[in-house]
């Protein structure tokens, strides 16, 4: 496997053989190996210095269920620390069939033009993207699919991410070619951004299926995998209803953001969750199972398609975290309206979580009604727009409070708080707090651990056991669905990853990745300037109770402290 | 000597002797003991825990020239570490008189109800200011004059404190009763606003001088400091310029912030110097000394008074600091205009400093061109407006170029530089790197140093004394100006502070209290999560040669690390 390095200056690519020391790592931990040697961690992070890595995981390359997600990485404008961003779509396959293990931007132009750079199995060519400048992504990816052709994998920003906004995304295509996979969080998009660079587009049509070692013994632990997946009940319910299942059981667990996180349950919260979004769209006429893969072999198919009452889609995925934050968050609990502002996100290019938190601190600035979905689409133009109002609350949640003078704002290390309030489900508040990442619940999910959720004392081990095998998946882009099934079978891993690469990696490999990881991480921001004060849940949320079970983030500072000594 | 705590929220004041290891410390040394053994350096700095402390210098209640300045200090809302922003004016003299060493505000209201702390020596009285709110300082003071008399001091805060806006500061009466001496850094107008408190009237007429142990040898000290002051050359630079003296040794040292920080001398920086505004003052029919003191007793007279063509006000003082960031550094060569501007920041109540760097960032962000006036006197209504744009505006340098998403922003731990840029002023960058407080030159200025100021071996240590010295000073009480005249009999120091006190301090008790407070401070701020990646020059400085020199700051990390190794 090949390193590309690519200098968005001079515009020249520079091959060469992956250094042996990052053979057994991919995805997020390989971006943080790189990070971490040649990133210098204070620089500026849409500066110069600061570098765009697009890495696959360690699993991609195979079609395996689930198992073929791109990490993309780089110091965050948002966090001020390290950041990997990871998404479905198609562009990881692409980018392992030309035979890259981690593709590296470096540098940045000195004029304002704008570029496409076409990458294939020869190398890479700079094509001007000055035409697509200010487009949103959906006609931009059009458009480029019409240029350069349907088999290619593309990844792109919106007009968030040409504006270099704190929160906005890199949208990838889904197999079906529409750009709505998107590395989300910490602003991987502004860094693209700062590049200069509005696509890349991956045209892997003379590259080839990366080998595999031991093919029969792959296919056997394919099978086996893709049997524990399938039998799993959490996979039934995925491809039922997409993560939209969750509202639900959100709400009961009083952990669901309403009003800005000034509650854990929507009294509307019916009218948002999985069961209605799936008998509304039965009702008008979908089939009876409206979910779709973004990934080809996906056995899962969580991604919802929302269609409106004439049938015209209006987005997909409608996924769970949108819904809270969106919908709940901002007191609306009309799903046609959630779908229409998550369109408009994807669009610019934007982090719908953070977005969402911040429109929450906005209404609490009175800048916007709770529930009023018109004057949050009115809003999203004026980012769109690149208002002074736009350019607040489109930079994110943090910057919205600080701007407006709000003390409730829901994030750590400036990045907004996912869809779980951490005052009642204090294992996820646990990893919001101490991840490397800031607030994300993927970094570390407890919500399904069969613990006390309200008992400060049994979280930070619950958090560090979550974090450390997210932190592998993510080495091997295994999307966090797919984990229920090597939960099963935890030998897969191992059985799969030597077959393919003919390594001899023990039942541990997921842990050492994810302690790996974790540990690089933490140097890296330790050297950017974060200390143990940047890893607490804000003070409000420790001091106001959260009802209606009226719990605070109480989990101890020396809980939080200790949980990265293994 | 006493301290006065107030708790806001239920109204209460409780009087304690001040305890014995605070006696010898005051002002900016007093505020960080006292914020570090009890305000959590995590805390939220606009939230209950943080407190406001007022404290005179040590040399307070005399009418030493020069020597009556008030403390203010807080955890700063825009730094996030300790905070003392230092003035001149009235009140610290009564607060002195009043018995008090240190007032302190404590807790946080939970209605939204404004109020006057009325203080004499029997205790403290609450009374309504809602009928105040929203009201500018000009306003506000004369109403406050007019209902309790000219006799008192008051300090007070503007809309912008009312806001919250994270560079207001606390304005206090000069000798004259005007509002205009300012408490201006890092945001203490909004921790005031934050406790709701929209004045406070101090009533000394019930109280006393402060005593003095051996009046003979004070008054033979005061004679020796008050000569030595007098006979200085800079003394009489300062009265007849005021501060404006220094727009031109800028521009010729190349270190006149223009136009954002691009350049290090402005074309027309003889419109905007000393020279020519005494002039304009002097052909517009003012006396030909048109200033006077801020403080009763100050020989110096800094404070110019500026007036327009028809002989009316149009404010005092215009000091260099606004000259250089609201003139120059935004391409205005007109001293009405600035004057007019300055006028404004104070009746908003809010740092010119940081507010004119907000606005260059801006000019950078094409929201105003560079040298228009008017726009940017539009954009100061937007402020008191308390629109989106107002609000980023508002909130000074930092935050603009983080929502506007402007690189070339010259500011450190989220504070604005004043007025020497330090790419040809090395020491002062050293100062603005590490100084606790922020980019603040008042921290440790070095211009004056007989040394290179391009040669960065050099720098390091002649910050270090500067930092040492001024935080010394700011124990005392003392005016950057008068420290001219103690440089050359430093024994009046001792003298002065042992006589009034009785004590026996030998004549390196400057630097003692210098060192104290700097580590006081430094461990304030690592406990709220600073590390040597907050004690750093913004990366473009660094990269960006300063015209006309042609000058980076280049001063090495190490030397930036090692300046509080004694």
């Amino acid at each position: 496997m090949e390193t590309w390095r690519i200098n968005v200056r001079s515009q020249k690519l520079l091959r060469q053989t992956a250094p042996d020391h990052w053979e057994k790592l991919g995805g997020r931990g390989l971006i943080a190996r790189i990070l971490l040697d040649e990133v210098p961690a204070t620089c500026d992070p849409l500066g110069p210095f600061n570098k765009l890595i697009f890495a696959p995981g360690l699993l991609v390359g195979h079609m395996l269920s689930s198992c073929d997600r791109l990490s993309v990485g780089c110091k965050s404008p948002l966090t001020g620390g390290i950041k990997e961003a990871n998404a479905g779509g198609s562009t990881a396959l692409q980018i392992v069939s030309l035979g890259i293990k981690a593709l590296i931007l470096e540098d940045q132009p000195t004029t304002s033009d704008w570029w496409i750079i076409k990458i294939c199995a020869d190398g890479v060519v700079f094509e001007s993207a000055n035409s697509l400048a200010g487009l949103g992504v959906y006609e931009t990816a059009e458009k480029l699919l019409d240029r350069y052709g349907d088999h290619n994998a593309i990844s792109l920003i919106g007009p968030g991410g040409e504006m270099q906004l704190l929160v906005s995304g890199i949208m990838n295509l889904d197999k079906d070619r529409t750009p709505s996979r998107i590395n989300a969080r910490g602003g991987v998009g502004a860094v693209m951004g700062s590049k200069k660079i509005k696509a890349i587009v991956f045209d892997a049509s003379a590259g080839r299926k990366a080998p595999i070692i031991d093919p029969e013994a792959y296919k056997t632990a394919h099978n086996i995998f893709n049997q524990a997946l399938l039998e799993h009940p959490q996979t039934a319910i995925y491809r039922d209803y997409g993560t939209s299942a969750m509202t639900k059981m959100a709400n009961s667990m009083g952990t669901l953001p309403t009003r800005n996180f000034s509650n854990g349950q929507f009294e509307k919260a019916e009218m948002i969750s999985g069961e209605f979004l799936r008998q509304t769209l039965i009702d008008r006429g979908s089939p009876s199972n409206p979910t779709h893969s973004c990934m080809a072999g996906c056995v899962i198919r969580c991604s919802n398609v929302i269609a409106d009452v004439n049938g015209k889609i209006e987005v997909a995925p409608l996924d769970y975290e949108t819904i809270g934050l969106v919908g709940s968050n901002l007191g609306i609990a009309d799903l046609d309206t959630i779908a229409r502002i998550n369109w408009t996100l994807n669009d610019i290019g934007l982090d719908s979580i953070d977005i969402g938190a911040a429109l929450g601190v906005a209404c609490d600035a009175g800048l916007m009604k709770f529930g009023d979905g018109q004057r949050a689409e009115e809003i999203l133009q004026e980012i769109r727009n690149n208002t002074p109002l736009g350019r607040i609350i489109g930079n994110g949640a943090a910057l919205t409070g600080k701007v407006l003078g709000v003390r409730r704002v829901p994030v750590v290390k400036n990045q907004a708080m996912s869809a779980y309030d951490p005052r009642s489900v204090k294992g996820t508040g646990v990893t919001y707090a101490t991840s490397p990442m800031g607030a994300d619940h993927t970094a570390g999910q407890t919500i399904r651990a069969k613990i006390d959720h309200l008992d400060p004392k049994v979280q930070a081990q619950t958090s560090r056991g979550a974090q450390i095998n997210s932190a592998g998946y993510d080495n091997l882009g295994v999307c966090s669905f797919a984990t229920f099934g090597f939960a099963v079978v935890p030998e897969a891993i191992r059985d799969l990853i030597n077959a393919r690469y003919g390594w001899n990696i023990g039942t541990d490999f997921l842990q050492v990745l994810g302690r790996e990881t974790l540990s690089l991480e933490r140097e890296f921001n330790k050297r950017a300037g974060f200390s143990p004060a940047d890893d607490r849940i804000p003070e409000w949320m420790t001091q106001e109770p959260l009802p209606p079970i009226g719990s605070v983030f109480d989990v101890s500072n020396e809980d939080l402290d200790g949980i990265f000594n293994w």
